[in-house]
Parts: C-alpha cells; sequence; structure tokens
C-alpha cells in the first residue's frame, strides 16, 4: 500500500473514526485504525465492536486531487499515535507507504515516522447490511432529536434496555422515547420512507451520542438502514454502525397523562433560571429537590431548604396557572435537563397532583413532550 | 451589615478571593469567604492559610457608585455557595444582610437567599506586613517572569525548598531562579528599588501559579514587599500574601556551564516541533527521551525509538552548528517545557558534551537561560 494524501482530509477521517476505537479493549487489533488505499480512494474504519466508523476519502473531490494511490492495500496502525502524528506533521502532504512485515512509513516534510503497522487481514469484518429498507432523515434534525431524548436514558445496568433509545416507525413517523423509570423524554417528527415497513428498535444511548459528534449541521439526508440486531446511519462519505440492544423496551404510552389537574403556562428562560438557582444549595452530588407551589395570582414559588446551609425562595410570574391550587416536588437536575432541551420560548407544564407523573411542552408543538416524576416530601 | 452592590465588581472579586479557598481544609471557617462592609467600601478575603488573597470594592470608582453600604459589619459566608450564588442572581445589583445569629440574606430580583453564616471574628488575622522596604516591577513583566521560571519547580516534597521559585533581589536587579534538579530556569529583569536593600527568599511554585491567574496584562506596577517569612504582591484593589519557604536553597550560578564545546543556533518554532513530533512514540507517562545529533552541514537529526511502537527521524536546518560534533539525549519534555517559555523567534543551545548541562538561550538576549541535564543513553 502507498499513497499522498492532503493531510487536512486526514486529519478529519481520522478523528471521525477515533469515535468509536477503545482505548483499552480485549480485542487488541481494535486499538487500532484500519486504512485501505483502493482504487476510489482511502477507507478508514475504527470500531470497539459495539459501534463501527467508515470514513471513506475520495481521490477527488470538486476537481481537487486529495488523494494519489500509488499501490493498493491496507494496514492497521495504533489509533492513538497515528492520530497524534498526522495531526503534528509538517506539510500539508503526506506520504504513507507500507513496505514488508507491514511496517508502515509515514512521511511528511523532513519528519519521518516507521510504525509497527498489524495485518489487516485480522480486522473483524464489517456487518454485513442489506440496504434494502431504508428511511431518510435531515442531518441537523436527527441531530437536534438525538440532543432531546438521549439524555434521559438509564446509566445504570440494572435494565439493559433502558440504557438504550427507543425508535420507531410508522405511518411516516419517526418517534424516540428514552426513559430511566425516573423521567422520559419522547419526540416525534415526520420522515420519508421507501415502504410501509414497521421497526421499533433499541438504540444505544452511547452508540447515538458518539453519532451526534461526527454529524455536520447540515441538512443533507442522513440515511437509516435498520436489521435484526444492528443499524446503519449513512452520511456523506461516512458510516455509522452500531449494535442494537435485545429486549423489548418497555410500552410507555399508558404512563403519560392524558388530562391534567393544573397547568401552568410560562417563559422558559426565567423558568429555567429560577430551577438553577433553587438548586444551588443542594449538597454535591445528589440529585437536589427543589418545591414548587402555584396558586392565585399567577406566581410561582420554587423553593429548598438545607437546613446546615440555608435555603432559597423563587418566585416567577407565570403566564396562567389553569385548575387547582398545586405544591410538588421533583429532582432540580431532572427539570433542567428537560427544559434546556425543549425549543420555544413559553412551555406548558401539566400536573395532575402532588404524586402523578407530570408533562412539559413548549407551547403550540405537540412534538416533543418531557414527563417527570415527583418525589414525594409534602 | 448590610449593603447593596453591583453584581459583576463583586463576581469578579469573588472570583479573585476564590482562588485562595481550598475546598478541604483542617481550619472548617478557610472554606469560606470574610465579606466586610466599611466606611470605604466592602473587602473580601480568602484564604488556604498559605496563600491569602483580599479584594477591595470601592464605593466609587470613576464616579459611578459601585457599592452603597447601609450598615457596617463583617460576616463569614461558604465560598463554593456564596460564589455559586452571585454568579447566577437575575439582577446586575445584588443586596447582602446580616441578620440575627449571622444568618445572611441575599436578595436580587425575586430571588432571595439566607445562608447561614459564621463570625467573622473567628476568621484569622491577615499577615501583619510593615511595608517598609517595597519593590515595584510592571504587572505583565511579573507575569511574564513567572511563566518563564515556575514550570521548573519540582513536584516532589523529598526537597521541599525546590517547590520554590528562589527570588533574589541585589543591585536593582532581580534575579527567578527554578530548579528540580533535573532542569533549571533563570530569569533576570531590573526592577526599581527604594533601598539598596538585599532578598533572597524562596516563594512555592503555587503561589506564583495562583498569583498569575488573577494579575491582570496591564503594566501598572505591582508592589512586593518582603519580611522574614511572608511576602506581599499589592496590585489595584488587591492583596496577595504568600507564606514563604523555610531553609537556603541551593547555590546554582556553579551549575552553569561558562564555556561550551557545540553551539548549535536553530529557529526555535522548527526545533520545538521537530522535538514535539520525535516524542509522539513514547508510552504514556514517560518522560519520552529523544537523541540528536549534530554534525557537518548544519544539520540537526532529532531521533527516538521505542522497538514495540515504531521509530522517528526528524531533521531540523540549524542556521549555524559551531565546535564539536555531538550525539546527546534528554527528555523531550523539559526541552519542550524550555522552548515555550522562551520569546524569540532564534535561540542558541550551548553543549559541554554529551554528559554535561546544556544551556538554552535566546540569541542577543541574556535575560533568560534554561538549563537541561542529559539522559545517559549513547
Amino acid at each position: 500500500m502507498k499513497f499522498i494524501i492532503q493531510r487536512d482530509h486526514l486529519v478529519q477521517s481520522v478523528q471521525d473514526v477515533m469515535k468509536a476505537v477503545a482505548p483499552r479493549t480485549t480485542i487488541p487489533i481494535l486499538t487500532g485504525i484500519k486504512i485501505t488505499a483502493s482504487d476510489e480512494g482511502v477507507t478508514l474504519t475504527g470500531s470497539d465492536s459495539d459501534i463501527t466508523i467508515e470514513s471513506f476519502i475520495p481521490k477527488e473531490e470538486d476537481g481537487d486531487e486529495i488523494v494519489e494511490i500509488k499501490e493498493y492495500g491496507s494496514i492497521v496502525l495504533q489509533a492513538k499515535f497515528f492520530s497524534d502524528i498526522v495531526k503534528k506533521l509538517p506539510l500539508d502532504v503526506v506520504e504513507i507507504e507500507v513496505t514488508n512485515h507491514f511496517l508502515t512509513i509515514i512521511r511528511s516534510g523532513h519528519s519521518e515516522f516507521s510504525l509497527n503497522g498489524l495485518d489487516a487481514e485480522e480486522y473483524p469484518r464489517l456487518p454485513h447490511i442489506e440496504g434494502s429498507h431504508v428511511f431518510r432523515i435531515a442531518t441537523d434534525l436527527l441531530k437536534t432529536i438525538i440532543r432531546q431524548t438521549v439524555f434521559a436514558v438509564s446509566t445504570s445496568e440494572t435494565r439493559p434496555i433502558l440504557t438504550g433509545v427507543n425508535l420507531k416507525v410508522e405511518n411516516n413517523e419517526l418517534i424516540c422515547i428514552a426513559t430511566d423509570s425516573h423521567r422520559l423524554a419522547l419526540r416525534k417528527s415526520s420522515i420519508e420512507t421507501e415502504d410501509d415497513t414497521i421497526y421499533n428498535v433499541v438504540i444505544p444511548g452511547k452508540s447515538l451520542n458518539e453519532l451526534s459528534k461526527i454529524l455536520d449541521d447540515s441538512n443533507d439526508p442522513v440515511e437509516i438502514v435498520i436489521t435484526e440486531n444492528q443499524v446503519l446511519f449513512k452520511a456523506k462519505h461516512l458510516l455509522f454502525f452500531s449494535r442494537l440492544l435485545e429486549g423489548n423496551y418497555p410500552e410507555t404510552a399508558r404512563l403519560i397523562p392524558t388530562e391534567s389537574k393544573t397547568d401552568i403556562t410560562v417563559m422558559t428562560k426565567s423558568f429555567l433560571q429560577a430551577i438553577d438557582r433553587a438548586s444551588l444549595l443542594g449538597r454535591e452530588g445528589k440529585n437536589n429537590v427543589v418545591k414548587l407551589s402555584a396558586n392565585g395570582n399567577n406566581l410561582i414559588e420554587i423553593s429548598s431548604n438545607t437546613p446546615e446551609i440555608g435555603k432559597v425562595i423563587e418566585e416567577v410570574q407565570a403566564q396562567s396557572i389553569i385548575g387547582e391550587e398545586l405544591k410538588i416536588s421533583f429532582s432540580a437536575k431532572y427539570m433542567l435537563d428537560a427544559l434546556k432541551v425543549i425549543e420555544g420560548s413559553e412551555i406548558t407544564v401539566s400536573f395532575t397532583g402532588a404524586m402523578r407523573p407530570f408533562v412539559i411542552r413548549p407551547l403550540h408543538d405537540d412534538s416533543i413532550l418531557q414527563l417527570i416524576l415527583p418525589v414525594r416530601t409534602y
């Protein structure tokens, strides 16, 4: 294998596939990046066996030559060293050549590295995915959906299925749900599908976080292909594979209250800042519980009391408070998480009593819903 | 105590004195910030007993009212909570009032905090420093001197005196020296002194790092007052006290070679980048050793070899190589540390053989000198 490549393209691709490389792994070859030079260009692959990322650098783009292939072939190089090296090479152009015994020479200007490579034949094969059933979604919308749901997945392995996001496709609608059994995030959006296949799968939250990092903010479509145990996201010059979680995701629809006893409409930002301040006096590492009370005068009071430190009282003017008087306690962290991902300057919080889950929605927008279980203190 | 204060001035002062507050300490009251309201304004104090920082907020500045004092007095508030609160308060103006039993009310807009304070009488007194002998140095120069020396202090407590920077004043010259016995940094500068007092003290490296963080980048003078066991830096509205290290600093002058056998002059940046790349293949957490060889053709070769990973060879064109041929090994980290703080596009490295310390100086500038002990490998 031998090729000459524009360094900035190589650096970007290495950074992308590095997102899948785990520094420690039981399969030593997965600490490496696989590099393949073919007739079309150079392909880099990184994997931790749960996630696999493949980045392709074409020989030419917009008429500019990016890679000059001298000899086809492939090699696996230690990811950490290879990525440090390409970032710091002195010139804009890099030559990479595999000599005998997988020894790989990386040259740029008066800098020459010789790295001990590994046999690319030993590198695990990519999951084989038949791209028959495909649906498409704009890149920036996909990133928004991930951001609005993935924070709510469980971090505990007690119920592994809850560490993933439940993705459902039916009737040209995509529904993503995440819950850790204390709160739930739900986001709907309409998508283009090629047929009326129904999907109901669970994608690990970690995979979606990594995917979100390497996608750009364009509205170019991402193609999504789902098989029995894998999902593939296809963007321009990028393939992102993730395994799916096994098992049935709990039915969450019945958790969401369909009626309410108290509805508070309030400016998102002032509500969020008041909750943030009210949570300041808690002890480190605890989910700080705050109390909310709403009565006449459209005034919301948010308070917390930590006897050894002090107490705080915040008043927020609501746009409207409709229904019964209310006193309720909840985790400030869960509320802040939910408020941060809601787009929209005004929200409605719908309560069905102090012991029942409550729902946060942006005003006049049914595509996103955040649900939080209260804490029993009153 | 009761006063109304502009929030941004309070936030800045709290941030400054926080630099001295240790989150954990054997003296519980030192986890707090002392706040004193007097006729002139508000004074904040933070301390970990090694370092004490006092920040003063005057009642007025440039004709603007910053503080309105309603009632004199003082209180100690938990630093972490107080600093989080003032940062997040909703309005530009804050009212702070101590009621009975040290309970302190912090009000801003519709936000009200009640914090349990501590008796300010229990807070340790500031070191008493007679300001008779004073010298002055521009703030930005003082920060440069700290940056160019403090990185070379020892991080090991085996010889505690080496964890400090040796500061000497004599004949209107300030000399700062730091060494961890493997490398040494020396910086001279001329200063204004009011008399011909001679100083020779050792200031903890940690103190100088914290001082550097709170000084601005102006060329306003900082006054330095040195007593038997304390040093005081006085900037505008800011007092910074540090204890001195006890004991005699080793005599370092004789370590610095006065002659040389090989002198290499090279562009700082290309030399630094080549060393940086040559150090990439070392294992994590090790001081990577690189080899330098210089012979004819004004060409420097820098190389390193880690058999299980690979090797690297870098060639750097020198401006000149004068004297004997040379092969020497040294810590890439020490060399990079030294090169990063040297101002000047060209440096001269003066060697006296492969086993002797060598010296790095900017071309045509005797105010700074970096010395490194080689590693025995050839």
